[in-house]
């Protein structure tokens, strides 16, 4: 059996580059040189974006398998390139792999970062990679490519544009609260078996996101370009937060327009936490948070695709950044989170 | 004052973001979106290299100041990018920090990046901040810029080309060699100073390296367009095979025209290394190593500029690799040095 330090980093490069295929045009040059090559043509912009991942702080290789992670750690970032209103077309993935891991294990790493790179026709075209001393280092970086003037920005958003999201929010959270449940339960007795039956949706969401390219080809075919966009990566409240900070704008969004899918409802009510709280704070779920003209949003409903939801609206910045629930009061949304309002608040 | 906890990850980007003057005409957007933006034109390539440096395994905290750090982790990227004859325009870094380093710290790791940046005219335009469990991690994609047909592969040399090398090699090994005798010394002598007078050159070809953007910019000048290229960054020898295997040819090099500067010479001496052995294996030079046409060789006497080392010539493939010794003998090149003939070599 061959072993990482038998193949050493060039052959370790060598059997990666072997199961590569170029299939972007705009590939030019793989691996194999100084620099991969990319073409570009006139009137388009690119986009790039990059992402680094590390053991012990942004996965747990006890609960999360090693090619789950590859294409996860490929889908964020492609999801960063959606946020843009651009398309994916290249990657470069680097690593650190420390003496436990195996070259079976580097494999299944490589065979999800390909097949993220297969489904979404995205090319590896470099990287580096290297010994470590301590776990795993996963650095991503993705380049995309839109035509100038149909890029969407964070500090786009204007009064009385929609605000749509689109997907269901939170069950990525809910997923990665299953997963830290079994493994306390599985850490106390090692017969047991992990229940995660009834529960596929939101590990799913948790362990295998996936970038919503499907969603910038949809704009295109409609011919809507987002005043703003980001992908949901923090949760909806910080993102929401993020684009009415540099658009300089307020909002209102309503608690009962929120798509929350039925297991994470489930779910959170068995562990006590409100789906909205999940749905607001959650993160990990890679849906595009984005704003619309009003004048736009026909266009969604007469064309059949991805389904999208209207939650809200962007209003004037003296109107605050407001949560509407469903008895109807209202909430200061919070980075993390929201606040009830109260009238003597000192920190407005 | 203030810590890295107290500041956020969104604060230390804040902090980063706020010291950034974007120079480059091509830079659209830098940080603060999903993406950062890069404009294209027709007839332009884009060239894109990674590196990943991990603590304990690429440098040593001990002798290399977090300051050097930076800077050089920037220069050896935009070195790929200058192997390609292209201009480096562009770079994301991001950086995985453990609780062991302040503020400060981070502060002088990216006065280092932008020095570097400023130097080359490069923009920092993304990248990521997360803490780590142990040590330091950086991983920099540098981004740059050539007309399409410009561009040097490793894969273009051809019979009777000339190996030209762009300055000094060795010394930046040395210069380790150095560093690694002197920290060995204060380890077992807390009192002592570290020798160092009369090696400031073969250490700062250590700490400091430069890209060489100016023989990409003076080839322009002259009008050649190396028919292959690489850096030296893992040794003369190491670079040539590559350059040999991809072009499927052999080569001859001449021990007398390497360039060796004095100082490496004199640290040799000390250390009782050869110094063909240290310019062959040694690395980290940073120079550039490339093939030019005969005709094109008059055109670098006949103009001023930085100096250009021609080191041998390409030869067919069935001829080998080897250098010529100064006494006249032949040894065969390999990835990590070279060896002398013998007839019976079972290994050819």
């Amino acid at each position: 059996m061959e072993s990482i330090e038998s193949l050493g980093e060039f052959g370790l490069i060598k059997r990666i580059a072997k199961t590569i295929t170029i299939k972007q045009p705009t590939t030019k040059k793989g691996i194999g040189d100084d620099c991969a090559v990319i073409d570009t043509t006139a009137d388009n912009l690119k986009v790039v974006t990059t992402d680094l991942l590390l053991e012990g702080i942004h996965f747990d290789l006890t609960y999360c398998p090693l090619k789950h992670l590859g294409y996860k750690a490929v889908a964020v970032n492609l999801s960063d390139v959606c946020a843009m209103n651009a398309r994916p077309q290249q990657i470069t993935v680097s690593i650190g792999v420390s003496g436990k891991f195996t070259l079976k294990a580097i494999d299944d790493l490589y065979d999800g970062i390909r097949a993220a790179c297969d489904r979404y026709g995205v090319d590896l075209v470099g990287g580096d990679t290297t010994s470590s001393l301590t776990g795993l280092t996963i650095s991503i970086t993705a380049i995309g490519e839109q035509r100038t003037g149909k890029l969407s920005y964070r500090d786009g958003a204007h009064e009385n544009d929609i605000i749509c999201v689109s997907g269901n929010l939170g069950a990525a959270y809910m997923g990665l609260q299953l997963l830290e449940r079994e493994k306390k339960v599985l850490h106390g007795d090692k017969t047991s078996q992990p229940e995660l039956k009834g529960y596929e949706y939101i590990l799913e969401r948790q362990l295998k996101p996936e970038p919503r390219t499907d969603v910038v080809d949809f704009l295109e075919k409609i011919g809507v370009v987002p005043t703003s966009m980001m992908d949901v990566s923090d949760g909806l409240s910080s993102e929401l937060m993020h684009i009415c900070t540099q658009s300089d704008k307020g909002c209102r969004i309503y608690e009962d327009k929120i798509p929350i899918h039925e297991q994470t409802r489930k779910m959170c009510e068995e562990l006590s936490i409100n789906p909205i709280v999940a749905a607001l704070n959650g993160g990990e779920d890679y849906e595009l948070l984005f704003t619309i003209k009003q004048e736009d949003y026909q266009k969604f409903q007469s064309t059949p695709g991805p389904e999208i939801y209207a939650i809200g609206y962007v209003c004037d910045k003296d109107k605050g950044r407001r949560l509407i629930t469903t008895g109807g009061d209202e909430a200061e949304l919070q980075a993390q989170g929201w606040r009830f309002f109260s009238s003597n608040t000192s920190d407005k």
